[in-house]
């Protein structure tokens, strides 16, 4: 069906999947230990990363109402600068009740002992399936003593440790002056099959204040992660976190945080094209809304459309799905007689005064990667985001027993 | 993987193709045609159906930016109570701009021609593909005499008139005192492929004031239809709309209003079990919410989550699903400790206290119909809502060319 051979294809979509810049994976003064607990199986469920020094910390977290105890945590410390960071896969530990909140402490707890420090220097992250208590004894017995076997900072292992049916591990970096910047992420994975959850972690040895680190931070996340969209379902469980121990000095705002965004964007689009059942990633780019919120909304229309996601997926030019997905934002200010749609750099809306060369609309959507641009013609508000296509992998993945 | 043999629930789905009230389908005082007229193929495309006298008539349209000219039409004509209907089928006339637009009256026109009526007396409904123009000659030298050629309306051959891909005929019926009600509808059928557009026109010889008609009709569409998703995706063309002909003369409002609600929820159903690649209806109960909008709210979120449907699809006993499509619900006010979660009579959460029987849970997802509820434990609102299982048939009907 498609124009591109599958060779082509899976070239194509590995330039997606690895950091522009090359490893070691590593940044001064943080360190590392990962192992398997016995959460689920033997594959690393584990991972504590601290930096040696002070730091300075944030975190965003999932909005879900039935954000789990690890996220409670986190909320209750991320004033604090956390210095550590505890991360379990296999199992999210939500929907337990109290009996929940008592095993996510025990582990902060047994953390904090190896490590001598307090309880609040801690960010927890678990994700996996709900509704199941954590083997607790097991993993308290297998903490034991890994205060002592922490190693230097390798973030490609532990972007592996943090992997649960990811395809492969994503880990990104960038200099910013004399500091490195390295990203490290999980999702759209799945455990045993459950939800997708989405770990950000970002580790800097720049020295950046609080107030600023907050900014950018939460302004980076904003337009990369909080742009992604897989499935419009939103896991009890997603953590961002950013920790700068300061060891390469001062380094110039505006580039720092150009090697954020650049890290946070690679990985984003790591996680777009590992995303269940994904082959291509979508990218749609509104502009000309009557404010960037405005743009938000059409794109993340369009990008979670199943019908738009379903073309995509088979390069169908069927461009009046992205008409109908402009069509259905009521709450966005729309005037059809000014909207233009391109795939690509080809026009496809308007296209009552002129054809639209749809062979040529097909192998744009052939690529590992499909732009679609919008231009909604009323004031300059813009917004990208980006998803990816809807398989019959995605169902097998999702419909099989939980059991 | 399913308890349930495909037999089973075979016999379990047609429960769900057909009224409950046995034909013949008509109501005295309608009369109807249908034909082909070449707009894709030779299956029938046009229908007309016109009551014999006045008629009290409403209804109610898509709300996308980029309704098509049949919709701005039937907008232009509803408040004049129409007394005839003409649906085409294989093109929406959608994203064609002004020349759409003259295309729409041409249609309008002719049909008045051949009725004696004025335009307004008209609705016009268009379901199909968007983006291409009517072959708008040959439908209008088809339409050539038709108004000598009218019969007794048969909703049966009207129902099948407007089918697309639509896997049987949606007809149903109620007695309301000496008064009949029929439906018919459409959905969530393709054309070749493009989007789903849904159709429900109801015709009785109850006499209804106009007020009444439109509160009732309104309240019931609201309920149901509305109460519907298959994919989150609306149509620029959805169009449902009534006409009472007064004939049988006044029936007590009360029954009138609960046989048009029976006919609206039979049709609801029989569109949620023909969705596309659908294999079973879902039906989410919402109570115990602060009020019915969050109580709905709640209840779409589950029914479109794909995670919940791919579940429902599979009967995986996945109930985190459930719980995280609440808990993405930001804007309704949910306290997770006073939540509970049910498949069936199977309560899964709160769980923590006591086993979830799980293989009994895959037992009740393994009917043609899961219904799966919710109690806030806040107040009283509360909310039905249906929708279908996101199989691979899906992707395969809309992952194909459109071309």
């Amino acid at each position: 069906m498609n124009n591109a051979s599958e060779a082509e294809i899976s070239t194509e979509r590995s330039a997606y999947t690895q950091s522009k810049e090359p490893g070691p994976y590593t940044v001064p003064g943080f360190r590392q230990y990962t192992a398997n607990l016995g959460v689920r199986d033997a594959s690393d469920d584990f991972l504590c990363i601290v930096s040696e020094g002070d730091v300075r910390s944030d975190g965003v977290f999932t909005q879900s109402h039935f954000a789990g105890p690890s996220v409670l945590i986190c909320r209750r410390h991320v004033g604090a600068n956390p210095r550590a960071l505890v991360a379990i896969s296999k199992n999210a530990n939500v929907g337990n009740g109290p009996p929940g909140l008592d095993d996510a402490n025990a582990l902060v707890a047994a953390a904090a002992r190896e490590l001598a420090l307090p309880p609040s220097a801690f960010f927890l992250a678990s994700t996996g399936v709900i509704g199941r208590r954590y083997p607790i004894d097991k993993m308290l017995a297998g903490m034991k003593g890994f205060g002592a076997r922490l190693g230097q900072a390798d973030f490609g292992a532990a972007a592996r440790a943090i992997m649960t049916t990811d395809a492969f591990a994503k880990v990104s970096k960038r200099r910013a002056g004399a500091a490195t910047i390295v990203g490290i992420a999980k999702g759209v994975g799945m455990i045993e099959p459950n939800m997708a959850t989405l770990f950000a972690f970002f580790f800097t040895d720049a020295a950046i204040e609080s107030d600023a680190l907050r900014r950018t931070f939460r302004s980076t996340i904003d337009r990369t992660f909080n742009s992604l969209s897989i499935d419009t379902d939103t896991s009890t469980s997603d953590t961002a976190l950013i920790f700068a121990n300061g060891l390469a000095g001062a380094v110039a705002p505006s580039p720092s945080a150009r090697s954020l965004d650049e890290v946070a964007l690679e990985l984003t689009q790591m996680i777009a094209i590992d995303g269940e059942g994904a082959t291509k990633i979508i990218e749609v780019r509104v502009h000309g809304a009557s404010d960037d919120v405005s743009a938000k909304i059409v794109a993340k229309a369009i990008v979670n459309s199943p019908l738009v996601k379903t073309a995509v997926h088979g390069a169908d030019p069927n461009w009046g799905r992205i008409l109908m997905a402009i069509g259905k934002c009521r709450d966005v200010r729309v005037d059809p007689d000014r909207v233009s749609i391109a795939f690509g750099d080809e026009r496809v809306y308007p296209s009552f005064d002129r054809p639209v060369d749809l062979a040529r609309v097909t192998r744009i959507m052939d690529a590992a990667k499909v732009v679609v641009k919008v231009d909604l013609g009323i004031a300059n508000g813009a917004a990208t985001v980006w998803g990816c296509d809807l398989s019959d992998g995605y169902i097998a993945i999702n419909s099989s027993y939980s059991t």
